[in-house]
């Protein structure tokens, strides 16, 4: 469990100590930017909305490398706002890290993973360098990091409920933020919202996301003239790739709105409107008998309360030799989301472990038959989107300022990080009923040129 | 759990019903054997040590319809000790079977489960007919019978305890009957009494036993030069093809005495004695270094309230870039093992779940990126495995009588049917450390010629 009120009493009587040191310190005052020798984005960044605190005092100093300390001694340089560096003991920093205000050290103090993605967001921070590899840092400190800093961040909040109306809610906030900004730099035409699949790393990102849908159609067996359903379409390109190439008829569910807009116009383009249907509802109104159930990235969104009840979801509607398909995001053990995503990219997302997604299968006796764990493949989707995003940048600017673009960007780099360091994992799992013997003596088809 | 203590005086008040019933009925008398129109084997054994009870009675008609009635009337003919057979109604009889003891009714309404493997191996129940077909039939019909049945099945006994010493106590009863016999049976020359792979059906056991030991081999990325250690090693032909074929260097633990002298013999007369070391000793006792972890067959005699040590073991075993293999039993939700097999087969037995298996990776954080399930392999195994052992039955006769004869039979034909059922499963776990991204891109490794 991600709360421990036990550690609540502790927490909030550091956060007092804090809090009155800052009371008799200092008053935020006017950023000197004179005094730090930057220049370029970071300069303009800084010089922004959040410009205004007076000189680093010592206790100033004294708190970063407190800070620092309690990160382990990363290879990192903090710049303060008027310029002064501290730099841990006997460290080659890598990554020069502005902070432009001084009431963003207490908040890092406090709670790290939630705070910094604010502080990068509103500009208050700038990294200097590769932002993906002091990320990844960042992870390997959040995970070797002291008792008080773990104490602080125990006191996240838990995510959003995923009740029907929460799960439109929750959806909304992140889909239909416009299509044509995701077209700016997801895969065309299928617009898939997911990781890709790199049998061969020097794939494009269209290479890869035919290689993941064909690699998702095989692993299912699929066949002409079946009946699939899909819960959680997005922009609904697997539907339309299954009916077109694997000669099937689709059912696709999803809640967001302009998603399944945009999957209706492009199945009628492509004259699938016969063996393509878009329902836009929740996966727990599905109805019908299915040979094929599929979930490609919606189970993150799901919540494990709700798993059980997805499971039965799939025992009503999968026929006695069917085969289903769920692909997610996960964890190695039980964590919450990191806080700051949680919060400001994905309410109410939480990647689960195989421990908890049993729920799922085990009270209907699902027999699980395949599962990969494809983490590296998202790194490099992932690493594709953020490039993309960036050779967009100027298209992006003429719809979002950037209070968008920074935490997007943040967003981007740190899922790499989370993928390269481990942290997240993607699971495809296969499972059918328990008696079905029509079952690939191998998974050779997979790999079939 | 598999305890029901709550329900436990409802059973033994059922219990002294029928017991109450069989005083208030007849004694135990002879067999009459001529009113028995049978012939061959059958007979044989029917007129052996159990012969002895006197006509059937309504009541014990009555009480072969409610058995058959609360194993839903399966295409069964009970043929009871005096000739009289008893059809359910409307049923096409697949099967003969043949009660050779008036209490045999009632042991098997007590706990079918437990009950028909002793019948069946003291001769006083016999089976007509093909009889992996009909323990397939039984193994739905117990899935799917009454509660009564299930309340007394539910009296079962707790498997034996995996400590140290309980683990030589289990592991002796079952693998130090003595290699000879299994030698009948099992491949040459690697004798390996676990799940073959044949990626095609119509394989010799030899080269399925050789194909599962290349995937094995596959998937831990085995290179020239690395150091393997085995937990569980059994007659040691996974580490001897290991070092023999992909060049490694193997630990094998073992705690079966026979077993781990027949592994050295061979390694020796296969000059392997430099590169394969058999040690006997628990896996709890492994020490040092190695790139890779692999155990066959082992996990089913651990028990899960080990899971979280035997992860402990592999965590301080294996290196930080090391791959680690588990193949192993297992079971789509919680349950024991057959009584009767746990009993008289494999004391402490448990195949366990994924859910419970994650006791061995998550307090470590392992990361796992594959799991193949290999059901049917294994009833296929087992159907070579059963075909050998009845091919050979002359030489077992000569060392072994009909009491060891028979149950040997019906667990190798019960576990067919348990594994075409869909009642046991066949997991073959690839794990690494979090943090290793010397990960291959797909799994197409594994399928080249």
């Amino acid at each position: 469990m991600c709360h421990k009120g036990r550690a609540a009493s502790k927490i909030s009587r550091i956060e007092r100590q804090i809090r009155g040191y800052r009371m008799n310190d200092h008053k935020l005052d006017a950023l000197n930017l004179s005094a730090l020798n930057r220049q370029g984005s970071a300069r303009q960044t800084l010089t922004g909305a959040h410009a205004g605190t007076g000189p680093a005092t010592d206790f100033d100093r004294w708190l970063v490398r407190t800070l620092l300390n309690n990160l382990g001694d990363p290879p990192f340089s903090i710049v303060l706002w008027d310029g002064q560096t501290i730099t841990p003991p006997g460290v080659t920093p890598q990554t020069r890290v502005l902070i432009g205000k001084r009431n963003a050290i207490y908040k890092l103090l406090i709670d790290p993973e939630l705070e910094f993605g604010d502080l990068y967001s509103s500009g208050t921070i700038e990294v200097e360098g590769d932002l993906v590899r002091f990320l990844e840092t960042g992870y390997d400190c959040l995970a070797g990091r002291g008792k008080i800093s773990r104490w602080l961040s125990a006191l996240r909040r838990r995510p959003r409920a995923n009740t029907l109306s929460g799960s439109r809610h929750n959806t909304q906030h992140h889909y239909d933020i416009g299509n044509a900004f995701y077209e700016l730099w997801l895969d065309k035409p299928a617009m898939q919202y997911s990781c890709a699949y790199f049998p061969d790393p020097a794939m494009s990102l269209e290479e890869a996301q035919v290689a993941k849908m064909h690699h998702v159609c095989r692993k299912l067996g699929l066949r002409s003239g079946q009946t699939v359903v899909e819960a959680g379409c997005g922009w609904g390109g697997l539907a339309r790739f299954m009916a077109k190439h694997y000669g099937v008829t689709v059912k696709a569910y999803n809640i967001a709105h302009e998603q399944v807009t945009y999957a209706r116009e492009h199945a009628a383009r492509e004259g699938l409107g016969e063996s393509v249907e878009y329902i836009e509802d929740d996966y727990r109104n599905i109805r019908g008998n299915y040979d094929v159930f599929v979930s490609i990235g919606m189970l993150e969104h799901v919540g494990p309360e709700q798993y059980r009840e997805l499971g039965g979801v799939i025992d009503r509607t999968l026929k006695d030799r069917g085969f289903a398909l769920i692909h997610t995001m996960g964890r190695n053990r039980e964590m919450c989301m990191n806080p700051w995503i949680e919060k400001r990219i994905f309410p109410g997302a939480i990647p689960p472990t195989l421990r908890q997604m049993m729920d799922i299968f085990e009270p209907w006796a699902f027999s699980i038959i395949d599962i990969e764990n494809l983490r590296l493949h998202y790194a490099k989707t992932l690493e594709h989107w953020l490039a993309r995003f960036e050779d967009h940048l100027d298209e992006v600017r003429s719809q979002y300022d950037e209070s968008f673009i920074r935490p997007w960007r943040l967003y981007l780099a740190g899922s790499i990080a989370a993928f390269t360091t481990g942290s997240l994992q993607l699971f495809q799992i296969v499972f059918t009923r328990p008696k079905n013997n029509e079952l690939p003596w191998s998974r050779a088809h997979l790999y079939k040129p």
